[in-house]
């Protein structure tokens, strides 16, 4: 079942990430090469599982953000292709300790490393790319980059213990809820969008509004996935739909479904989240609480309302290609639930 | 059982830390602090495990040799307490992941943070703990320091991962061992050393000298740790005696005592490492085939040349109480086993 939400006036019609590709895709074929050179070890179970993620058909969105916010500003080093591939492997390095964490079976569309090499060996793996990826960033030697990215490190795990804490609570408040994506998902995208302008060593302003459009963005992006989890299609998403539903999560469309609930639907929520009840009947009847209840609807409208603080964030910016680029991302992310 | 090994002439009889303890009481209270602060979070999970960990009585080596090799080039900042935090997180995260890999239930005598709050805790906040390692260098500033430790942060994990592909691998030689030893256990001796005459800006002959003292140290502390394993009394160590047999650990003992056997008692190895046949009966049997061949006492003789080679690194040195102090540190650990 998909659902489809149309883009408010205004906005870019057919939104695409293309421009942001065509627009790194020279230094992304750089940030491609030292990811394969830097995920390398003699210990052979190392490349293994990097070249399983890395050959997983990600959108490395977050590289691509990287890169055009430093092209934006002119800059013409190459540390931005160490710091993009630092990002990436911070991102791999997530992936991999959060599957081990949710006990996730499947990511976009594969088995998770973990059900491959063990919950050990992902472990220990995302430590090394994490190690990798704090190398290359000192290798650039920008003590504003490291700030931001090692402080976004920090903030990603604290995000996550958060998330584990509140874990299968339904009392979550969106307020709550909002917390952890910030930590988990939007400090990277933020930190990410930062160091362009800080590599490139303009000012402040620069600075600020791509940290602003980074974090914002991030929230949007992390609120469209949640949605994409009840509705979408599992072969487009390269994730199975209800994945989240059958690891308990409670997600934004659950925390409105349940807030939003009579006395008896709240009941389910709390056998089906609570009480581990997550097969297919449970996840069509809480599809269909969460449709009746405009939880999904409503989940994307915040998510519209984040990706519209991100593109006043970027709004005082010079008009570029690679700002464009990135205005159309906001689009791009919000529209992929159809 | 305890094993007791005389040290050789020339070294210093009742090799002691306090002189240690002592040069650097003032400066680990600072560390301390800084402990403290950098653990807290709002996220309740966090500090409570870090306390946890922080609490439990380890000797906190690592920091001290930091603190004491900066001290004695004359460093006066404050960069070295930071940097010695640093490395005890960095060692305290490694503590939370490996228990987590090696499925341990004890740790220094109190069950590990695993036992009590869980794998997927500990593994996050192993990552938040190490993501703060990275920020308080940051801090300090110093890209060189930074250059040394999060080089280190890599080759730890790679360590690890080369030590899992070798798990319950009987045809482990000594050579793969010391490899894998070399990169889970000396790299962080080798970066806490060399970071003190980083910081304190001292020229490359300092550096190169401390660098070998940490990573000699190092091997030498946990070939002794190797052989405690299999002798020591399980009150004294905090650690019960058998826990790497119990976990099937293919430490140096085990290598040499396997490589030296009978085929009877290498099939006895097999069933016992390969075939999780590790209760206390085969405990028994392994430690007597130990003391039959030799392998703890040899264990040992490894450990003193590892100890020697640190303390020749040092040699060139001037006197100083602190180079005095790094020097007990070795017959210290190498005393450990009585």
């Amino acid at each position: 079942m998909g659902i489809v939400v149309s883009l408010e006036d205004g906005k870019r019609e057919n939104a695409s990430i293309k421009p942001l590709i065509d627009l790194t895709a020279a230094d992304m074929g750089r940030v491609n090469e030292l990811i394969l050179s830097k995920a390398g070890s003699s210990v052979e179970m190392i490349p293994e599982i990097a070249n399983h993620l890395i050959s997983s058909g990600g959108k490395r969105l977050r590289p691509m953000v990287t890169l055009a916010a430093a092209q934006m500003f002119g800059y013409s080093g190459d540390g931005h292709v160490k710091l993009a591939t630092s990002v990436e492997f911070m991102h791999t390095a997530t992936l991999l300790h959060d599957d081990v964490v949710d006990e996730s079976g499947m990511r976009r569309g594969r088995k998770t490393a973990r059900m491959i090499w063990g919950n050990q060996a992902s472990v220990l793996v995302g430590d090394f790319l994490l190690g990798q990826a704090f190398r290359m960033m000192v290798d650039v030697g920008s003590l504003p980059a490291l700030d931001i990215l090692t402080a976004a490190a920090s903030i990603i795990a604290e995000g996550e213990v958060m998330q584990l804490s509140a874990a299968k609570n339904l009392e979550t408040t969106e307020d709550e809820y909002l917390s952890v994506i910030k930590a988990k998902t939007a400090a990277l995208f933020s930190a990410a969008a930062e160091v362009g302008p800080v590599i490139a060593g303009v000012g402040r302003a620069e600075r600020t509004a791509l940290r602003s459009y980074g974090r914002n963005l991030g929230l949007a992006f992390q609120l469209v996935d949640d949605a994409l989890d009840y509705g979408g299609n599992s072969k487009d998403l390269g994730k199975n739909t209800g994945d989240d539903f059958r690891e308990g999560k409670v997600t934004l469309p659950v925390i409105l479904s349940y807030r939003r609930g009579t006395t008896a639907d709240r009941e389910f929520w709390k056998q089906a989240i609570e009480g581990n009840a997550t097969g297919d009947a449970e996840l069509e009847k809480a599809t269909g609480l969460m449709i009746r209840y405009g939880a999904i609807g409503d989940t994307i409208s915040r998510a519209r309302h984040f990706g519209d603080i991100a593109r006043d964030a970027l709004a005082p910016l010079k008009a570029t290609p690679q700002k464009d680029a990135l205005l159309d991302v906001i689009d791009f992310c919000i529209s992929r639930v159809n």
